[in-house]
């Protein structure tokens, strides 16, 4: 079964002004939607990144997958890095950490990898998640993620979420999501206040919610004393900490005499950060992300490296739609020692979902696995047409949460550490 | 599509008498066919080893898999951690080095998960190395793998080998395989005679065959400082030399000041064994083998592992037949970063194979990945029906190197390192 056609629709959908170390969301979050079709009949779906650069990169790979066979999925890897030439899509937001030539590969290739395994389970009559192994669980829990944010983006209307910029704003959103979905872990977008101000909205959280495992990600925005001084706070109160400080030898220093465990999807996000990673003893868990670890497979291979090395594994989430969370979901399900609660943002953004609506779901906290053949979803073309309407004329082509700040506060700095 | 029933066919086959560090082959060699029988009427195969504590492992999780899914690898490796319950199978040839749970619990389900990914090739028409990636290259290539031996077993009579007892017997030996067979690098099975007469073979090879990679073997045969000084000996002559002596911390001190590459299957033969071996740079080769690390799924993992960490691959071959011969050919196929030629003892046992013959063969020292779907190989009822009366009336139940030996020289004994 050969690739005869690939088709790329970048997309925007609304999102809300989430607050983080290096800004806020804009109020279109972009995505590229990928469909893959064969001489047989068969499609198969992907959803990756938006940002112009990384279209641009899809678009140069896609017309060199004609023809290749939808099983090949090591040939498809190597043509990617072939036609990429050893180019790096470093991003504008500062939210993912260092990009490599081969991490960039990975990006590219993880959308056509997704979608033929797509493929691959329709041609089959199987979900995804066989192709890896089988699910271990029927469901996938997932975990609330909470922003510090503005009660809606400047000149709008506030969002039906409201503003969350104090302890108090912050349980009380913590409690929205957590009645709707069920989520059972939370995690807080940290980096925006304060140490001591996000200090005091976790022990907020902690006092709201006893049972709930909670995360702490302030996006490196502490240096390794204050990730210190503030793990040392929080002592029996964070499940681990994400990300406080930059770089593997910073994550070292502070994973040294830390508490808990350090997580992170900033200084290890390609395989070649694993050596030092695990030399150094940087990170307890890492937040494996298949949009950037190169695929559904390669996620697996990241999994036994951790399982291998006693490094935890978590899921990372950026802004998504539909065909992420049902990749994730699969994923997740077949990773036997994935053990915390994924992230996702699909909250924040499923009002736009491209994905038909019934096989996605959360019941108490977890996306049960679609049972279809292949991811289980099917596009709505009438949701796709709008969300690339919304790209058209949105005039956004790039993340950009620090300049996005800037308009509304010139005097706005990035500045990683902050604190 | 369910496992309805598992049928394990202890087979014996003709060995050669080829000597090693702790003794010698016995007259037949023992392996285990398994069948796995499906509801929609599929068939798998898989073969593993024969020693009768394996066997009684194997006989003991069979039923447990009856009724689970072909697709639940997952749920099959648990199946089998759960039955085997932290039982560990240490071998009496002395040749795997350290036996650990874990690895039991891999050797187990190997067998299965081979079987099992025949099935779902054959479910959707495809070869094997399309389950894993897709093949990058259209046939493997092997290693001609020499052994000092005996003319004949004792008692018997020569067999069309000939002796091979000192460096013209092993060019010799090399000249037919490699006639024969075409292979393009060359293996030495050593450990059996003191070391100074183990480098004059390798001499006589690189005399001999000018052009082809080499590589010495004595199965830990010798200490830190013996391996070193065979390593300075042979200092631009072999491509790397294999286990030259015990444990990753013995491996490691040689490691530091070999000026070729280390390889390992004795060392670290589990997934536990990584994490030290990384630490200490104690190997700069790992010989996967599905048998013993969980099937062609997790030799993947363990490739990733190898990129990963910078270490190389190659791949190790016990006495085996064509089912184990095609299930490591799909597997090198489709792992990218294979770049060693494969070990195998194929041509010394390959005149007993239970598959029937037009599949697999050599050309050039590589076998062409079988096309058909699965494994793309079939069971020759009459032979195994034979092999498998071998078995019941050779009286062998463990292979035991040494025991053999003893007989011959009552004085032997296994040592290691011996010099
Ligand atoms: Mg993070
Ligand atoms: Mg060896």
């Amino acid at each position: 079964m050969k690739i005869t056609d690939i088709v790329l629709t970048p997309v925007a959908f609304r999102d809300p002004p989430l607050l983080n170390a290096t800004g806020v969301h804009e109020p279109w979050a972009l995505r590229t939607i990928v469909e893959v079709h064969t001489d047989e009949g068969l499609t198969g779906l992907g959803e990756t990144y938006g940002d112009l650069g990384h279209l641009e990169r899809l678009r140069a790979v896609a017309p060199a997958l004609s023809g290749v066979d939808v099983y090949a999925l090591n040939r498809v890897h190597a043509e990617v890095a072939a036609t990429l030439g050893g180019a790096t899509g470093a991003d504008k937001h500062g939210l993912t950490g260092q990009i490599t030539p081969e991490g960039t590969v990975n990006r590219v290739f993880s959308a056509f990898e997704v979608a033929l395994l797509d493929i691959q389970g329709k041609a089959v009559g199987r979900p995804v998640a066989d192709l890896l192994g089988g699910a271990v669980r029927d469901a996938v829990p997932y975990s609330a993620y909470l922003f510090y944010k503005w009660a809606g983006h400047p000149d709008a209307e506030p969002d039906e979420w409201g503003a969350a910029l104090d302890p108090a704003g912050v349980v009380a959103q913590a409690r929205k999501m957590i009645d709707e979905y069920g989520f059972g872990s939370i995690k807080l977008k940290g980096g925006v206040f304060p140490p001591e101000q996000e200090i005091e909205a976790i022990r907020a959280l902690r006092a709201a919610f006893p049972d709930h495992p909670l995360r702490l990600d302030p996006n490196t925005a502490w240096t390794p004393r204050t990730s210190l001084e503030v793990a040392r706070e929080l002592d029996g109160v964070l499940e681990y900490l994400e990300d406080p400080t930059p770089d593997i030898p910073g994550m070292a220093e502070v994973a040294r005499e830390a508490p808990m465990p350090l997580a992170t999807n900033m200084c290890v996000v390609a395989f070649e950060h694993l050596a030092p990673a695990v030399a150094q003893n940087a990170v307890q868990v890492i937040l494996s992300d298949h949009h950037y670890w190169g695929g559904l497979t390669r996620s697996r291979h990241l999994a036994a490296i951790c399982d291998t090395f006693g490094i935890g594994l978590s899921m990372h989430s950026n802004s998504h739609l539909g065909i992420s969370l049902a990749a994730m979901t699969h994923l997740a399900a077949a990773t036997p020692n994935l053990n915390y609660a994924c992230d996702t943002h699909y909250p924040w953004n499923r009002a736009d979902d491209v994905v038909k609506p019934g096989v996605l779901s959360f019941v108490d906290g977890a996306v049960p696995v679609p049972a279809g053949p292949g991811l289980g979803v099917e596009l709505d073309r009438d949701v796709l047409a709008r969300l690339a309407e919304n790209y058209r004329t949105c005039g956004i082509r790039q993340r950009d949460d620090t300049g996005y700040m800037r308009t509304v506060d010139p005097s706005y700095e990035r500045k990683q550490p902050r604190w």
